[in-house]
């Protein structure tokens, strides 16, 4: 059958993205109770978390007080934290505060969306990102650049595969360690990711590249696969599949980290996560936030349990 | 990208089976609520329906009254409607109330599932199935074949490629005018798929084959991608991504048949559906059955659809 998977890598890198994507369109939670999820997800095996956002507090209640949650967490060594930032400012504290392997820039591909998220257009927004790296490389903290929306905007529709491409591009050029395309309100499909993967590849092959997927229309799965085919190896998930923007409308979840690593598992494709332990993250999200989270796995459990015989 | 998609087809027959697999859960609805639903189903454009069963009343409650809810429904020329049937009986039954472009037989890959299933192990039951054949042969109504718990079973574990495609090969021989491949509790994965499509393709290569995905464990639509790079055609799929066997513990909705249509559709394979029309089908479902369906798309909408503007 490795005509069907030319590529498909022995290794993959999952970002955990659930104490900002996953937690910031939830009611806020106590600042003990994120310290403690970063700390429950830094012992499940990912290499990478995305712990906090220094947004303000008035856009995103739920991402209020970064520095007192990045106070409390206990970090463990090995693992990759880092900040999302919006603009110098952001960038200026989470450098104050210190501990992050790299900061988290972020821009829409398109005006509709980039308006709606930080109320600005896509050029004015790229000022800020060329200051986040400036501060970023003052002390030698690499800076990544998200963006947004690079597979559908739902205000404006498709973005030309080009224009996601060209503003990647333009990005690195101002210094961004690498790219992550966000799928923000789960527009992509298999077609489009192997489309924008592609031109990736053709022109900024030796850029890292980071794919952000939320199952907003059932495809976030397919996605994956997708792109793994194309040679993709690093996916933001979000534990219980939680997430999905305050600022677009009908956003759903982010991929789950346990179904994602579970389909990755039994593929053969490493990605040293301990499913059990993201489970019971999950479920110590699922009482902190009073609510189901929507991940088949948190309610189905693993392929490999057996059920009661017959 | 064509080397990513060495065989994408340009068209998918979507088999809705939600009359069956979507219903057979829930609590039993109105014979004449049940023949609404498959009337609103036959006007999306799908060209296969699963509309009734003819399995014990005592067993599968929600499927009792098959005959009464066929007589009801106003028959589309141009979808094919097929019934479940377990055995010579349920054929009996079927043919006599007649209609039917198809019959559709089961049995299990394994003796575990198919114990619980229907309380006996695979060779007992292949007698049945040669039964439900015979049956079909005298008045000339092809019998195709589904193959439960084909890529797992939950109480026995993996189930080798190798034992159902051999099962598959009997069932053929016994006139099996095609063959369906169920996981049953979402134990597929694409290189699962991957592995036991292609030793089909080996060993049967002419035979129609069609897939049945749950989502159990949220690599559905991720094996609908596989088995299309892989030439698959043929797929269930249940309005809203109702669904689950009543004997299979924690199973989860058949992939959804709006969710599917939708990726399909953006992916630029035909399926013929309307997808307004399955949305509208799918939110009598809920009104019907009293709770949410599990289909993304029934939550979002298309991604044609705009939100406001920023």
């Amino acid at each position: 059958m490795a005509k069907f998977h030319p590529s498909l890598p022995g290794r993959v890198t999952i970002r955990e993205v659930g104490p900002r994507d996953g937690l910031q369109s939830e009611p806020p939670l106590a600042v003990r109770d994120r310290a403690r999820l970063i700390e429950a997800l830094s012992a499940t095996g990912v290499p990478k978390i995305e712990a906090v956002s220094f947004v303000s507090a008035k856009a995103v209640p739920a991402m209020a007080d970064a520095t007192a949650v990045w106070d409390l967490v206990e970090k463990v060594v090995g693992v990759a934290y880092s900040a999302l930032v919006p603009n110098r400012r952001g960038a200026e504290e989470a450098v104050r505060v210190g501990g992050f392997s790299s900061l988290q820039a972020f821009i829409a591909a398109s005006d509709g969306y980039n308006q709606k998220n930080v109320g600005r257009a896509v050029e004015e927004s790229i000022e800020d990102l060329e200051a986040v790296m400036s501060v970023g490389r003052s002390v030698d903290v690499p800076v990544e650049a998200t963006i947004s929306a690079a597979f559908g905007d739902p205000f404006e529709g498709d973005v030309p595969p080009k224009r996601v491409v060209e503003l990647a591009e333009r990005l690195v050029d101002f210094g961004a360690a690498g790219i992550s395309l966000g799928d923000t309100t789960g527009m992509a499909t298999p077609t489009r990711v192997w489309e924008v993967v592609g031109l990736m590849e053709e022109r900024l092959a030796d850029v890292p590249l980071n794919l952000h997927f939320h199952d907003t229309r059932g495809t976030a799965m397919a996605n994956v696969l997708a792109a793994l085919q194309a040679g993709v190896t690093e996916f933001d998930a979000s534990v219980g599949g939680l997430g999905g923007s305050p600022f677009a409308p009908g956003a759903g979840g982010n991929v789950a980290t346990e179904d994602l690593a579970h389909m990755l598992a039994d593929m053969g494709i490493e990605t040293g996560v301990d499913l059990e332990r993201v489970l019971e993250a999950a479920r110590r999200v699922e009482s902190l936030i009073g609510h189901p989270v929507p991940s088949r796995l948190s309610r189905s459990g693993p392929r490999w349990n057996r059920a009661d015989g017959p």
